[in-house]
């Protein structure tokens, strides 16, 4: 069954409702640190703190999250101030000397854990570049544009960091063109940075070419340097959340160029292939791995359902929905959206739980860790509220104040 | 209620049977890779390969098993043939320039990756050590003891391995004493070393020390340097079945010291606490993560039921019964035992399934992979044939033709 307008206004107002009203309250503004900057993010169901360790994806994370609200919803001082202790945390305690950032921190900022990643980096970067918006702040720019460059190294293989495996069977991952490709998005709707539609345009070939199989209808989340499928365990394993979140960054730049039309094939191509490997036909779900030719993967906990696939989910059916108007797509969002806000919400005091079991029942009870904090839910419901504002404010032409009050 | 002698000599025919009709046959002589050396382990639950690599820790246990049947049960030319398969691979493929070995390798023996841990040392040691027994191998002794003298000198610290975190926060875990413990035991069962008994006692007295905790009634997987308990959540994170592990370890070292009261005491206490906190008592069988503090943990899958605690578990239920007489431990060792014979063994194919969902549901079908092989259950199935044979031709007298058989 199509949308109808009146379903897509209701849409709008229950993901605006939830991101403002019990989402980001069950975050913001208690787990403001005034003590050593930062947040205290690691919470059980209840908001108790679990942990007051700081996990450096979580903190840059938490600052976009405050900046954008900042920039786009409404300009609470609150959000600001919070969005500042973030950044002057991460700037003051979450680099090493040698320029790369930490990965786990104590509360007070003594660092405890780096890793061979980057991803602490490019949160750093959207967080920073949102930052500088919001405050206008044009050192907060400068940085962003700077350790965007550093990602932009590490990407080309110009910086090399350690590697985790020796060269005998060499694989790239769709994780490096993924994330950069959101991290310039993000870059080019805040501050802006010429390198980033060249790039952007190259990471997108290099997920098309490489990662997209249309002959057995799969997105691989690693090859080898030619795209060939790796024929071993870790090879073979497939991150249907993970493409799926892919998708909608392709669909994102669809919608930038103007609905490039094979962009936006790319895009549904990809979200089609990992709609029918990763939903969970018995229970509902997304499943987070699967075996590209269905055998058993390495994780064990691979039928596990996990917050934020059913997030990147929600997101990809609806702006290929609104994108293309298949009603298949309507149906999808449909299903993904009743079964996620129905097994992992927690009415009661707010936000999403994270793991559930396959069949859905609760698995353990923290809200935050140090994985998951004020970031995906929160990205979902403010996403998803503005493509439907946007959607109104260009196909009807009434949808403005939607877009103001998200 | 307690178990007769006719329950016990049912056990013995049981474990032996199981062993050597059921458990063995799955994986020898069809993994036997005569074309590269060593073993192609990596098999789903008809057999099939699922993958070609080798994993240097399978390598090792399954050289071991292989030597260990040999020296122990029948000396059948077929398990030295695959002992040495096994021991000349290691030595070919599995060692780096600096001595330190891979963690994962091809089928050809190219290295994949190499870890920060050294428990590929670990097995390598108790591998060569128990081929060097059954094959009179005297470069194979000196290469155990080498290998063994390299471990101690990670283990105190004098050799320094990279380390995964700062020195912000430094802990200790029971990983290191429990398998340096159970390594040096099987070193002196073999082919004796004078360091043995000596480290032995002082790994004992660490784990006493530092990990038993009488006043809460738990082992600790990790704790500060001075024993205190690091209240973040990895630090809290309990591992029942692998303290059940070092309780069977300590259980093992009381009954070749005569039934050391105190070492009796000790094992008994570490099994009482971890059972309490890792037997389900909802679905039965044992969780792998338990929070000291009964916070939720970091990894979301830790009501999972994994085959090796419940492994370890029926090991150290049975050796505390048949050590003290206590008939709470035989009514624990015929839950346990029950509760994994009933869902983890597969009668029609032979071996075990690894990963079952908290209430018994088969999670995947895998019963070879990078963490699994023929180790924990063929270990469990012989040790505890060995020790129920021991038990009869201590106690009964009459027992020595169950030591032959097994």
């Amino acid at each position: 069954m199509n949308y109808s307008k009146q379903d897509l206004l209701a849409l709008n107002d229950f993901y605006s409702s939830q991101l403002l009203n019990d989402t980001v309250p069950f975050w913001f503004p208690r787990s403001y640190d005034h003590e050593y900057g930062g947040f205290l993010l690691m919470r059980d169901a209840d908001g108790s703190l679990l942990d007051d360790d700081k996990a450096v994806w979580i903190q840059g994370r938490a600052t976009w999250l405050l900046s954008t609200l900042y920039n786009t919803v409404e300009q609470k001082p609150e959000w600001l101030e919070g969005a500042k202790l973030g950044y002057e945390f991460l700037n003051s305690h979450c680099f090493d000397s040698d320029g790369r950032m930490f990965f786990h921190v104590t509360r007070e900022g003594k660092p405890l854990r780096k890793r061979r990643y980057y991803f602490s980096e490019t949160f750093y970067v959207i967080a920073a570049a949102a930052y500088a918006k919001a405050s206008g702040d044009a050192e907060a720019a400068a940085n962003a544009r700077r350790v965007f460059g550093d990602c932009l190294a590490y990407a080309s293989g110009e910086k090399r960091l350690e590697p985790k495996f020796t060269d005998t069977r060499p694989a790239k991952g769709i994780g490096v063109p993924m994330i950069m490709l959101n991290t310039a998005q993000q870059l080019r709707d805040t501050i802006g940075d010429e390198r980033c539609d060249e790039w952007i345009t190259k990471w997108i070939e290099e997920i098309e070419t490489f990662f997209v199989k249309d002959d057995i209808r799969c997105v691989m989340e690693q090859v080898g340097p030619d795209g060939s499928i790796i024929n071993h365990i870790d090879g073979r394993t497939l991150n249907p959340g993970h493409a799926i979140e892919g998708a909608w960054f392709i669909l994102h730049e669809a919608k930038y160029r103007n609905n490039d039309p094979h962009l936006v094939d790319l895009g549904c191509r990809m979200l089609d292939y990992m709609w029918e490997r990763g939903w969970d036909k018995e229970f509902g779900g997304i499943l987070y791995f699967r075996d590209v030719y269905n055998k058993p993967v390495q994780e064990y906990w691979q039928d596990m359902k996990f917050w934020w696939p059913h997030n990147e989910t929600i997101i990809a059916t609806l702006l290929a929905y609104l994108t293309t108007g298949n009603e298949k797509y309507a149906q999808w969002h449909r299903m993904v959206h009743d079964w996620a806000y129905r097994h992992f919400h927690d009415p009661h005091r707010g936000e999403w739980f994270g793991y559930l079991h396959q069949d859905g029942r609760l698995a353990q009870t923290a809200k935050g860790n140090l994985f998951k904090g004020p970031f995906h839910l929160p990205r979902q419901e403010w996403y998803c509220a503005k493509i439907l504002s946007e959607h109104f404010s260009v196909n009807q032409g009434s949808g403005s104040t939607h877009a103001a009050h998200v």
